[in-house]
């Protein structure tokens, strides 16, 4: 795993961060790293082998800048679908750039990727502090977002003639491949131009990162969602809650909000499969559960159970190349339906799709001071001259990743891990529906 | 219109109450009325008469009831939908009874009118003040509620069976008739039961009252889909935030959120009938409001444009006696993506349906306080002997109303009055799409 | 009482209103009134009397106007304490005013009267609708606000200079003598200028108002605190909760929030007075609850017990003229711990004052539309020709009132009433501490 | 540094979580590991030194019991201050206790260690699931708590009595020596008695911990103090908004808090000193920014700048042997009060001390889950037959560490750090007022 972050080269600018008064800046280099593995097993493995294990470079700023301040032209875009904490970013990367290095330009394209497709004609805003120093308490993106790539080489175009020196790339796996596709042909030209990533993905699923932004803001929004499901499933005999989230490939968001929540009496993830019929399958424990409960509450995962889903419902990919999915939600509601109703027994089923409202809403505090923090070490790197890379978190420790490492494949729920047990002991759920 | 209310008879048993302290209590006879019309016009009318105008009955404590406290034995059952506000009644009721009147036995039917009915096996709920002190804070009914009739005769059966003194029905139109029917058996069996009912409509639209409890607890959590369907609307190149909100006969709650969260741009409700086709049909005045200003919210009430849906797809009753309507969300949603496809306009529709959501909210403070006015008055109604007859609110002071009052028909969202034409200035929307 | 409404004349200029489509507009005028008495005992006295009784002017949109919309110029102040909605109104007028009829001027005078006094250097903003149009989602007012009357003479020279033909005054009884002054002084001059109230109380003691806009979010804000104080006070041995809320004449909050929060054990108003000391004061009704339940909720109005509190804490007035009160819940606070001592009881009193949190809010939705209201109503009358009023709710139904009625005495909680019923029921207080 | 865990003993029981389906358990060892410092310049300095580095035992469930699960009994006390999470933490204990390991005795001691005083007479709870199901959802802790040290001898008299083999102890440091001191006199009695630890410090300033319980629930909570106080501040000519917040010897919930917020101009923390006078003070900067923004808010936890206050305004410790602070918030209000009358700025200072309503709050959902997390640790670390420690979450993994570790001195907000970086630029203020 190569974790060496790309500089476009050391101009020896030095940072007007050094001016910050008598308590100092604490400066990293390059040499500031963390282990990728800190368990002790890790540890005498790298030993036995020698040579340095793999690391993380540390984020934070840097004494000498490859771009000066004052001259510096930047760049935002937003991609894919609505995430708390966006215009927390954006606003955090403006503030960082104008008040920490005094850059006065700084453009937002408009609509994702789109917004540098001239052709379009969405025409970027101009950014400044005082514009976005209330955004943060808004839901959504101020500059719009789009889903799917758009033409590399216009794109790249549409920079040079903008002159811009810096891109911010806020977006998920598939942004963050076009925005690697970015930095290699403006390599590929010769130009010094920074691309940085920021990644971008509510269902908290991305390799080596701690958490996403928004994921915190996300599951405390949808345990609202989950906690109605109960006031309904309790309000009617033979109440039946069922709520859909999101989370294509992974069930954080599930597995969280129904530990938060502490209702759930199911959770259905992609990471465990299940299934619908026979003695042991979910339905027949449903059915022994309302006779013993009168209730049941329901979460499942948007990407759970494709398996069962007959295939003409879902299929092909949609404008950012995610596999369009089977709708698991209305799915299980109709199977639950239908195995109720074969068996005269009368249930009051209540369907809850949350998702506009959970990704709409504006982030949590916790995740405004993250987004600030996402940000600021956005901006330190940019100003550093590093590129190809994005920002992270990890073991706690905000760090540089190479963009490429995010499409190594997707964090997940370990079904034999304390989240997913957390889960069956919250739920007393079967371990196994099969 | 005869606003009489009916009463058990007069054994002049001394309120409980007139034993509280220095200050006193201002109890109320039933010469306290007030007018039903209070315009000046109406005084001149009445005046020019002569006679008493139409008045309504006082609601308050009575210094002298029917009912011996110590031996009163009272039932409470929740009826229809969910509302805000249904646990804070039957806090309210379980907490004068019991800490104003003396009185120790009460109980809570389970599931609507079911719970009258032996024969389905829900085994009443024994209510005592400290297992209901803080329900009000949780939303639902802890009662739980089903919707329809029952055997009026049963009903009355177990009543007499239990030895029930009182019945507080807590529910909608339906249930009121139910009530106003069991007041009828009860009068022709000879009995001594009072019925009272709590009306319930989350829809705000009962005549001869201000305003019903919950209403104001259920726009508010509107409001919050509305601002994610701006979010969501201004997100995306000609993005459309759809959002179906409940109001069956009459749009209050559309019309309320609307004015409250100041971002939609089309409110559409059962009394003002619009057009979709043509060139003054709501599809024409989006896709030019799309070319403007790039996104557009719509709110819906499911009653609205009723008359626009293939008669497919509605029709029929539910359980409660309810005409099944189709799903207008679902077929503005199909009608506008074909429209804009048609036109090869490119949008990005979102449509929320946050029905459940709203209905299973906690009641807000005001709610609180409202359901314990309600609450109070009704038992003090009770108490008194007073039977076949809802509290409510008009003009601001709480009163005794026939419980056939409520089947005059439902109030509506006047076309020329100010609420909506304060819907049209918030909106900005043509007067008419006709 | 004189209920007749002073009007600058009558030009005849046809409302821009009337051309709102085929449904029309409901136009009021003068005669229609609604009875300030509505009870039936108020009919017949009425009509035993002979002539029109007691009636307010409707508020609403009229047909012909006094002022010729396209060339208005008009004012906004906020006077007085902070209180949620007052962004309300400001943007409401000025959605009002330029979009329903036209108005392009629209001055936003800076912190209150201070703001007609040029010598003071405030500049006004000049107001916009996108200027405004988010701004009722945060709490204050845009425009600031100070205490106290400034010269009027002065004031009305401003309006001159600036040549406003309507200003609007957003503020409490102070503030509304400020505003008759005014008018009285424009009357004196000849000059045709409106000038029209918009009450402000978050205290909710107006008469002849059914209700203060502000004061649903305040008592709602308000039940946080006592939330937090039950909490603090059920967390300790001998724990005491003690919460001072606003209501220096009136305690509406603090019955409404005990209402509401219900785990309040004291509710102390200014309407009732009390003892502390002697076998049946506040203290020995403390200390045996303590010795019962092992903790005690109390709130507190700031008015209230102002008797017992020594002279020297409070005494003179403020800038507004208010007079200046000994702090209650620092009073009370020591009484109680110095009683306690005495007695070797060892307590753990948590003190609270949460005013500048609950009067900082925004206003909550029911609040949003009912500021809307407020706003068009008192634009409607301005456009008129209607000066020196106020436009206010009562019995539910807008209306226009003289300027003059505020100072008629301040509505208050009636001991003998439902209200105060309701509040002893709730706490368990007993109805006197003499 | 020392991090052995000690252990009562190894008696072979096998978990009953073994028995949790074809997924199996992830079971941990002692061996299992992570390291406490996750550097490369500490890895290259441990490598060089040989040996094992320092490293901390990872929580988790373990396959061989020292308990037997149906015999064991079990306490819980909940000690010190309040902070968000205490219901939590103890529905957590109990639910993995009950569910996942069939332990049917449990009590909770109420009060604090005074609980485990039988001659103070506070009889401890059986807590059951059914009892606690719900108790997350509301603030405080249900078992009540209390400040200060008992005698251990009595206290380890009452495990003996009670015959308890497991007592969690949720507390702050002083309440941590405790369990320490408790757990020596155990071993000292030849006792098989677990105590474990969950660390309670609203501060979030724990020596080997990533972040303390309820501490981003309480700076989530704080953000709507500081938008009050800004929304105030702005209101007025000159307006000051000052806002004391927690945190005795850091400033992490005042620099969370600002970074959240967003709108604060000056924060103080204990590990940065600043002067009042000067030039370059404080005072001078305020008067500066008051002259060109008309308004400013200051947050200062109450440990800053105790050089300031005169000695006899503070001094001595409170019950929990915490150094008793000088009230910097009022030291501070009169200050500036004092200064700017002295110059005769006529400013509009409103304080607020929110600490009470920002410690009793329910924790979030974010806090929700984690509280789980450490419940079930401490269960699974008992039910193994460890003492003397507690659980943590390090780098984001959940240890075990010694109690003697916690009095090793607090974590601090580093003045050359990213967190103190972030606050001098999203305040402006000065990197120094010296």
């Amino acid at each position: 795993m190569d974790t060496t972050i790309q500089i476009l080269g050391e101009r020896r600018v030095r940072s007007p961060l050094h001016r910050l008064g008598p308590l100092g800046v604490h400066f990293r280099t390059q040499q500031n790293r963390i282990l990728y593995d800190h368990s002790i097993e890790g540890f005498r493995e790298a030993q036995a082998q020698g040579g340095d294990p793999i690391s993380f470079e540390l984020a934070g700023p840097r004494e000498w800048l490859f771009f000066e301040p004052s001259r510096v032209r930047a760049g935002i875009v937003t991609c894919g679908g609505l995430c708390p904490g966006l215009n927390d970013i954006i606003r955090g990367l403006v503030m960082e750039l104008s008040h920490r290095y005094g850059v006065s330009t700084i453009y937002g394209f408009r609509y994702g990727y789109e917004g540098l497709i001239p052709r379009l004609g969405h025409i970027p805003l101009t950014l400044r502090p005082d514009q976005v120093t209330a955004i943060h308490t808004v839901g959504g993106t101020i500059l719009g977002t789009s889903r799917g790539p758009q033409e590399c080489g216009v794109m790249v175009d549409t920079l040079e003639e903008m002159d811009l020196d810096l891109l911010f790339v806020i977006g998920g796996d598939g942004s963050l491949r076009g925005a690697a596709e970015l930095t290699r042909e403006i390599a590929r030209r010769g130009l010094s131009k920074s691309v940085i990533g920021i990644p971008k993905t509510i269902d908290n699923d991305i390799q080596f990162l701690d958490k996403s932004f928004g994921f915190e803001t996300a599951f405390a929004e949808a345990v609202k969602a989950i906690t109605s499901a109960h006031i309904e499933a309790v309000g009617s005999p033979n109440g039946v809650g069922l709520v859909k989230l999101m989370g294509r490939d992974s069930g954080f968001i599930a597995c969280f909000a129904a530990l938060a929540g502490n209702v759930v009496n199911y959770v259905l993830i992609p990471e465990v499969p299940f299934q619908l019929d026979g003695p042991r399958g979910l339905l027949e424990s449903l059915r022994y559960r309302l006779a013993k409960q009168r209730h049941a509450v329901i979460v499942v995962a948007e990407g759970a159970g494709q398996d069962l889903i007959p295939a003409q419902s879902g299929g092909g990919t949609d404008a950012s190349g995610n596999r369009r999915f089977g709708d698991i939600g209305l799915f299980l509601k109709q199977r639950i339906t239908d195995f109720c109703a074969e068996r005269r027994l009368e249930i009051n089923l209540k369907y809850i799709d949350p998702s506009y409202l959970i990704r709409s809403v504006p982030a949590s505090p916790q995740d405004n001071v993250y987004c600030s923090h996402l940000a600021q070490h956005a901006v330190h790197a940019a100003m550093a001259g590093k590129t190809g890379m994005l920002v992270g978190r990890w073991h706690g420790t905000f760090v540089h990743l190479p963009l490429e490492l995010v499409s190594n494949g997707r964090r997940k729920v370990q079904p034999q891990g304390d989240l997913w047990h957390a889960v069956l002991a919250a739920t007393g759920q079967p371990a196994s529906f099969c």
